[in-house]
């Protein structure tokens, strides 16, 4: 499945023009941020909350400790789980049409919590490699006691929406007509700055591996 | 009131050591980020969408359309506002420790949908100047049309947590002592580009203002 099928709850209501449909944007805009925000339903309320993921394929992959009350939320009800790339400011002539330009994804679904060691590694390891990619061949892996008390979710990306903004604000022609005030976008830009090591590391790996130094900025 | 009182659902129950009960902790976060993750229920599921805030002492403002399925739902039911700022990728010496530097502010409530004009205009200022300090006063404000068409929601920030982790990785004893892998923080930093003038542009506005060249960079 190539393009993404939206379902009532998937489906841009507001902004439509901002909508996407292909499935690549969908894994350029989870592939390009880092940290994700998880929404669950716990006693009635919303809770959302910020937490790193990795994807392999069509899967996402959450982890956390066995015993955070989130995780066992997640698994027992609906979660929705949105990432967000924000590009920069858009100043428009009116205050009204201030906006952002930004890349955003909306997954909705039903987390399964893994419990075979071998798929929770896989997840394990897409969750690193989303994080650190280098890390999961250069540090040392999960021994059993730690991938016992390791939590992986996986949702899958069956329904989801992509929204993106980008470009010059759309003003009012009375306003462009008027040349009230000045417009247009300031990019925000993230980059990675120098590796600081960590105070207690040896002689063995004084060195900063490539996979640090070399890392591509975030897109 | 100055710090942090923690009720049952704002009490950070994973990671004790990184939570702050100062509540200049809480607006620092907030003023530092740019877009929140807005998480409401709608038909009984999690929906979390991310738009931007202003902050006024104690109260977050939020706007959207006044014809937003998500805004309906933010004043029916309770909401939790979470604002994420991600300052570094933590590389431990084992996959496990792997981390991340963040500052975390979530907050909890009951979203108040604003409906006299004059703590419209008061929310609409607060959230124009934290997306675009300076273009309150020099774009075009807006006309009666604009605010009845803008829903603008008040939170109070009565409960809320913040959590905060910085610093080198925390590894086993014995991963240091084996001198296993590198370690050490890879900071994020985020840093504005240079302006995109809006190519309608009229000649009293050729010149880029300095609430936009000057703006400081996120920190």
């Amino acid at each position: 499945m190539t393009t993404l099928s939206p379902t009532p709850r998937s489906t841009v209501r507001r902004g439509k023009e901002r909508a996407r449909s292909d499935r690549a944007d969908l894994h350029a805009v989870l592939d390009a941020g880092l940290v994700c925000h998880l929404g669950v339903v716990l006693d009635g309320a919303p809770l959302v909350l910020p937490t790193c993921y990795g994807r392999d394929g069509d899967t996402l992959y959450l982890h956390g400790s066995t015993g955070a009350a989130t995780l066992r939320a997640a698994v027992a009800s609906p979660v929705c789980v949105s990432v967000t790339l924000l590009d920069g400011i858009v100043y428009g002539r009116s205050v009204f049409h201030h906006s952002v330009n930004y890349r955003s994804a909306v997954v909705h679904g039903q987390a399964r919590l893994l419990d075979d060691d071998d798929e929770k590694l896989r997840g394990l390891r897409s969750f690193t490699e989303h994080v650190a990619p280098g890390s999961w061949s250069h540090a040392r892996q999960p021994n059993r006691k730690e991938l016992a008390s390791t939590a992986i979710l996986a949702l899958d990306l069956a329904e989801a929406s992509v929204k993106i903004r980008s470009g010059p604000p759309k003003d009012e022609d009375d306003d462009v007509a008027g040349d009230v005030a000045w417009a247009g976008v300031l990019p925000l830009r993230t980059a990675w700055g120098a590796p600081e090591p960590c105070p207690l590391l040896g002689p063995r790996h004084a060195t900063i591996p490539a996979h640090v130094t070399e890392r591509p900025d975030p897109a």
